[in-house]
């Protein structure tokens, strides 16, 4: 059984996702599909590429993931396929694989990219605007069927990179910043809890606020306490206990978080 | 395989949806389900009607697709199954099909409608309030097992339609009516781009606004502005580049849209 | 076929039930997942409970039902499995499955609790916010792959359990109390209809309102009118026709509705 995932930012009010299924089932009747998100804010490449990159491993080899945050339908920008590693990804050419390429290059997996210029595996009509239902999802159907990357169109190895926020050793500390807010309002940052080796005599401060060593988990603490925890991705991430953080501090993604050594 | 569909106006906080599958996936455990939405207006027919209809002939031949927006629960409305080429609907009898039922009778495809009067292949308790779960979840499971329509209930050939907008030719181009409103705020409406001939030198004007020319897609012109597109169901739409048009100009479905021929 | 259902609190921004999802077909690929909820108010284990047991009785036999509202993850509150009658249940130890447990025990159907204390069935790294993939996600695919519970962990029989209102009978008629806010602002009461004895002179105050006898359904009564009704699984309900009773009346889950014998 092949898994095609599905990230978008095309809400769910449409039936734009469904009609993707619909053309996905056409072709590709014994594919499972699975949502990961159709709420990434409007035309933020930025966000689908951490809500897709935090997704990605905890799906089996093989799964096929279709991402349509696509700010740049209807012009030049080359729709592709791309192998990362064991998961294979159809989008556009956008920068939205940037954090997923940067690993697997990091770890050594195999890297492909494929221009989608074959119209074979599209559907027979192409709009203007819809390019998820009209090329991505035959696509993906198409690979879930086992048909080659390479049939799909032309090789090349140069896809569009976002610039990352990257943490900032300094003489204190660290800077890092604000990567994902999620729906409860946590503030995930770029900072990995190795960084910290283990130290937990940290203070950090953000937006005028500062918190005094890292939590255990939210559980520990009070309604309403603003607190630092390691995520879930081994992140360090700022949470109001039972609240949004994202709220109590006015955050948005790219803020700076300070990070000081207390000795 | 065979697809059930669900478009309904039930939210997803309720649990309704989950519920309706678990009906469905208890009766043909071999069905595949795909949500369409479950986000139009309460009780609007009229948003139900396009947005089940753009979706519709993007799944493959078979596809069940029951329909719950349902103002009428309760009262004497009738429950109906209906085949509509080949596609099969179920749902309440209340004119939400018109958009599909025109399509297929003007293609010259066949079109069946029986009165859901079995209960044999209904839930055994049925409740007042909730004949998605009880009704409508199990006769479209029946039929995704082989169930003929005929066996379901009575036939009958004058289903509830609803009145729909059409564009008017004038003198000077045409009018045109907002028809459905999507979750980026582009405003499409019910004239095809095909009743252009290929014109471009056109204006548009609507709620105190004016667009010149038809753009080629939206990534060729400025954030913010206000353009012209054909849709991805080839019908003339409004949107505004990286924003909302229905934010811009405060549109609603129904609106009116002028298009003046410049020569 | 096995089924699995999904209900958290996550929203449907974060990717985090697609990621869960990802777990549960890299260990059970032939299971089938249906979402229930996840928009349940943040750590709202009453909201979640009530959505749960309204859903589970409409699943096939043998469904595996995954619960994540879980205000305590990371603390000592232990994660569990339970069987309940036909059906199987994976979530955090914080009375959420209470209705549930109390329907099983008055029907006299088999309850068995354990505490998920066996690692083996786990994702190998646990994080300390996100148990509904580390932990949860994976024991309900094992589930399905036929794993005993009683391999999962250690036997136990005191689950928490929440303080859930009861009608309490009165000389003039009842006190009951708003159970459930549906999405369409429909207040569901704790008063089973059977509780009337098929009367129907009977009067409802509630929030400074008052609604005199009993609707047959939505549909009889005029937009915007206030009524009682009972609702689809047999509890009366106070609704707005065409309108939110919710937002009406100003009402929130635990209110009071006095039900007054007219006679």
């Amino acid at each position: 059984v092949t898994i095609i995932t599905l990230t978008t930012d095309f809400g769910i009010r449409s039936g734009f996702v469904g009609t993707m299924k619909g053309v996905i089932y056409g072709i590709a009747p014994q594919a499972k599909t699975v949502d990961i998100s159709h709420n990434i804010a409007a035309q933020d490449i930025h966000e689908g590429a951490y809500t897709l990159a935090r997704a990605v491993p905890f799906f089996p080899q093989g799964t096929i993931h279709i991402y349509v945050v696509d700010p740049g339908v209807g012009t030049k920008r080359r729709p592709l396929a791309a192998r990362l590693g064991e998961y294979y990804f159809v989008g556009p050419d956008n920068g939205l694989l940037t954090p997923l390429i940067e690993d697997a290059e990091q770890n050594k997996q195999p890297v492909e990219f494929f221009h989608l210029d074959n119209p074979t595996y599209w559907l027979p009509k192409i709009s203007r605007t819809f390019h998820g239902r009209d090329i991505f999802a035959p696509v993906a159907a198409h690979l879930a069927n086992g048909v080659a990357l390479s049939k799909l169109g032309t090789p090349f190895n140069d896809p569009v990179r976002l610039e990352l926020t990257r943490p900032e050793k300094t003489d204190r500390g660290w800077i890092a910043h604000i990567t994902v807010i999620d729906i409860f309002g946590n503030l995930t940052t770029d900072l990995p809890a190795s960084a910290l080796q283990g130290r937990t005599d940290v203070l950090f401060r953000l937006l005028g606020a500062e918190v005094d060593g890292i939590a255990e988990s939210y559980g520990h603490n009070r309604s309403g306490d603003l607190v630092v925890v390691v995520d879930s991705e081994e992140y360090m991430e700022i949470a109001v206990v039972n609240g949004s953080a994202a709220q109590k501090l006015g955050a948005k993604v790219g803020d700076i978080v300070e990070v000081i050594n207390k000795d």
